[in-house]
């Protein structure tokens, strides 16, 4: 698998930009160190290669198969999942009470990156079961972390989450699954469920099901739901499996991508003996949920990311072994040019570079904010957490949009090669196509972002945001080599400060809102993106010029720099975070002005319509 | 087929908006009029929902198969290539001597996108059948001619373009098929092409190609190229069918979409029996060959609008049916809302409604001046004609790139159905993509756009083309309703002609034409698309009052305007265009001086970038 060598941009991200030092000096992390940290990545690094990415192309191509009231799993996922599970990938982050690793969000972030760029329909498994688990972990009694936990963070078992129903997608509030209270205080479930990923395969002897369901006098709406786990197969109290729990799949969807990842239908209790357990409280339930949601919507930034990422490295080395045409440096009478050359080929690829790094700057960031709420009290706390669940829908929505717009960027680089299944491009765009879609759709995330996470907290978090990415603005605002780009990011940050400010002035504010929430978010990323990539570049600068130094190069001796940048790979890195960063400003940030014109204006022409 | 409803839309821009009966007055159109364009759109859209759509699904499921050096069509093909063949619709706008309508390319526009959205892998091979007859028309000797143009444009036989080869794709002169002249004035053609578009199937007894080679001695590189014409099966001076040429088809490939459309790699001349008969002259082929390929071109471009329209259509269709949440205007305790209720679904679909005007728009201008170009002579021919080649790029590369990214609004409209193949969403969203890539990238469009078509004539096509964009943004400019978008015309105008008037003043000024040829591109593209969409909303607004008027509606009576326009078709298309424009003024057009950023700032940021 050649198509993951973004690691050196993963480890920029985490041991030279965030301050991790401060991070394992708290209390969680004080056994872990730099170095571990390292063969961590490497390791993750070396199983996403492997045994991961061999099944993805199989995986594609022959899909899961529904045969008999089973699910088949292409070839190598079985293998695969016994190695994400015996390496500890799927609960990286997780307590190590219940067998995990217990590293940071910031490091298990790479390690998901590696995976859901290596086989997206593998990674969802690994990330679906770990959520489950927590919920169990958090909400369950302990019993049923005793029962559950550890074997699902271990891979023995694997989870799922299930909610959507044939007339309740985004409408959570219309679910009709019933749960009633037995008299050994555990639910009978009947209901079915649709759309759910992984409901059923034969990885695992066992699926641990976490189901919204309604108990009986609930009110109608979100408000009456509650949270089960519903095994497939029942649990002995000694722990050994015993009889099956009434669960049925009863198909699975044919769709655009994700192939080896069985999109199930799943019904609950046919026979009347389907038994539940309740997590946390009766009527709780979508609260409760949200805390696997929320995970789930970050972790699909992150696939967003690892497929872009993925199919940037595709189309980067095909870029550099295809000859085509000239270059406009190609001398009279020489052959064909790498189409590398090409500057509207650098365009597409730097393009790309900027979109990647800029996904993955924001979804480490996020991570790191995470790790930041969990080591932190008080107001420290409530700072990281704001931007936490203010990060959350930006990044599953603008990283699973621009991830989508990457995978055709680079499927574009290939020529009429990437329209054919000989290269990977089109896999990478239709699997990435979903993540716009599923754990809420970006519509959804959107109303989330500018409904509950701009008003929480009096609205402290997106104005800290703003601030902060004023205020890099600022500082390198006289940069010779990062000035200019620092003035589109103040451009940016001042245009979407004046639509967060200006449309709750207005008379239909709440239209206004709820009508250009899609929009508002999409400049909302760009910003968040432009400030962390400037102050990526800032610090990729510096470290360039400490090179140059080290090795005695004076920076205006170009010939000189253009040898140490072709033979360094560190240097052409640092060269290239500068540049990916200034492409970004020059060609991302302006879309936040544009956006902001209808805003401005308060064009309001899809309510006029008659369709 | 339910999704091919826009024919409302078609007819405006040909009945209403277009200055049609200045075309039908003159000389080749003296015999057709308004009542009869209107029943050939009826007939043309009643083929293209029935049989050519009916085997569309089947054209994506089963697909073209290869097996023991044949090619097999799905199911359905066979018989809706009849339809089209019986029902003239090959060569609508083909010359009536050889057996075609003789239509306006205006109308045949309207043709080609019902036909190219209810099945874009049929639609393919009335295209390139009817290109390579013109290709024999124009620059065959009376013999080609009489043995191939009629029996092509009535569909007997089909017809292809081999150009690309393994190491030859946009770079044309590196094509090493050979032709070799014969005593009997034919020519041995050997080499292999690949990448040809319906180059093999069943459907008829005979496929004629029009292929590019090198004779001996002829220069290295595009000059040195040749065209002829190489029929699948010999023909023999009465007509009939002779012997097997020597072509055969070495397989086709496998890839994201247009599965009913074989590609196919072709071997000439294997056993040296390869008989091909010069077009034109020789060392002119690549001249010749572009009459095809602009044609092709533009065809293209109707592609990507055809397959847009479908999926909007498609989009809008669920948005009326399918129930989730609360719309803003439900009342407390209503039930679930058709999700055409929700603000952001609204905004989805005028998007995509937007866009597609715009994209059939410039089609059907683009068609008319070639009309126009058609029937007039000297400086109006000339002025005419600048707007069609300064077009063609155009409507391929933005109506491609647009429309694949309608495609996707159209998906995101279905939430999660929308990935599955229950609903035709993703096949449009897949079959599309082809188009910004084939006859020509879009890169190597833009790159045609900013380098030849910038410069013909001396500059004045594109000069011409602003000062009338520029015209429409001043007419309009204090207009009660159009008026701010108006001004979004005059500043995307003023962005573009500074960008136009700005680069080449600049040193590097080369390179930057080079590495923004798509942006340019696309800034001209909404350029051109707002200046039209604002045209047709002045008419659509007049056409709106009328209506009022004639009802005896006041327009500032709201609830009588209401109740108008949910009783007349027409008053809600109308009112519908304005809004579309209006909202393609401020969502859209924006996007021009966000483009431009980058250019003014004179960003090379990707020839910096070391890879």
């Amino acid at each position: 698998m050649k198509y993951l060598d973004d690691d050196r941009d993963v480890r920029f991200n985490l041991f030279e930009w965030l301050d991790l030092d401060a991070l394992l000096k708290a209390g969680p992390y004080e056994e872990v160190d730099r170095d571990q940290l390292g063969m961590v990545l490497d390791e993750a690094l070396k199983v996403a290669r492997g045994s991961v990415a061999a099944c993805n192309e199989v995986g594609d191509r022959v899909g899961a198969q529904f045969e008999n009231g089973k699910v088949k799993l292409p070839e190598g996922f079985a293998g695969a999942f016994q190695d994400l599970a015996s390496g500890g990938w799927i609960s990286a982050t997780m307590s190590p009470e219940f067998g995990g690793m217990g590293l940071p969000e910031s490091v298990g972030t790479g390690i998901s990156e590696f995976l859901m760029g290596a086989n997206t329909a593998l990674g969802l498994k690994a990330l679906l079961t770990r959520g489950a688990a927590h919920l169990i972990e958090v909400f369950g009694s302990d019993d049923l972390k005793a029962t559950y936990c550890e074997r699902m963070y271990t891979g023995e078992w694997t989870g799922t989450m299930c909610l959507t129903e044939a007339g309740a997608g985004s409408d959570l509030g219309a679910l009709t699954t019933k749960a009633v209270k037995q008299g050994d205080g555990s639910y009978l479930i009947t209901g079915e469920k649709i759309f759910i990923t992984s409901g059923d395969h034969e990885l695992t002897p066992n699926i641990i099901h976490a189901v919204l369901a309604r108990t009986p006098g609930a009110p109608a709406g979100p408000k009456g739901l509650s949270l089960f786990v519903v095994p497939k197969v029942r649990v002995n109290p000694d722990g050994s499996l015993g009889a099956a729990n009434d669960v049925a799949c009863a198909g699975i969807e044919h769709k655009l991508g994700i192939h080896g990842s069985p999109t199930c239908s799943l019904v609950f209790g046919t026979n009347g003996g389907c038994q539940g357990f309740l997590l946390g409280q009766e009527e709780q339930g979508l609260a409760h949920m949200f805390q696997m949601m929320n995970a789930a919507r970050y972790e699909v930034g992150v696939q967003g990311l690892g497929n872009a990422s993925a199919a940037h490295q595709a189309a980067l080395a095909y870029a550099k072994e295809r000859l085509q045409g000239r270059g406009p440096s190609a001398g009279k009478g020489a052959g064909q040019s790498l189409i590398i050359e090409h500057p509207d080929v650098r365009r597409m690829l730097l393009m790309q570079a900027a979109y990647v790094q800029a996904m993955r700057a924001m979804v480490s960031y996020t991570g790191w904010c995470m790790d930041m709420a969990h080591i932190t009290v008080g107001e420290d706390h409530d700072r990281w957490q704001g931007l936490v669940e203010l990060f959350t829908p930006v990044c599953k929505a603008w990283c699973s949009d621009w991830g989508f717009r990457v995978t055709e960027w680079a499927l574009q680089t290939f020529g009429g090669y990437g329209y054919t299944m000989d290269y990977p491009a089109e896999q990478y765009l239709r699997d990435c196509k979903i993540a716009s879609i599923y754990e809420g759709t970006n519509g959804i995330q959107a109303l989330d972002l500018v409904g509950r996470k701009f008003r929480m907290q009096e609205g402290r978090p997106v104005k800290h945001l703003l601030g902060l990415a004023g205020a890099t603005a600022q500082t390198l605002a006289s940069d010779p080599v990062l000035g200019a780009s620092a003035r589109q990011l103040a451009d940016a940050v001042k245009a979407l400060g004046g639509v967060l400010q200006g449309v709750p002035a207005r008379e239909n504010a709440q239209l206004l809102t709820v009508l250009n929430a899609v929009p508002i978010l999409d400049m909302l990323g760009h910003v968040v993106a432009g400030h962390l990539l400037l102050q990526q570049a800032a610090l990729a600068k510096q470290k360039g010029l400490e090179l140059l130094q080290a090795r005695g190069v004076d920076p205006a001796d170009r010939p000189a720099v253009q040898a140490l940048l072709a033979g360094s790979r560190d240097a052409a890195f640092y060269q290239n975070k500068v540049q990916a960063a200034i492409h970004f400003a020059h060609r991302g940030l302006p879309l936040v002005a544009a956006h902001a014109v209808a805003l401005q204006a308060g064009e309001t022409a899809p309510m006029e319509a008659v369709f």
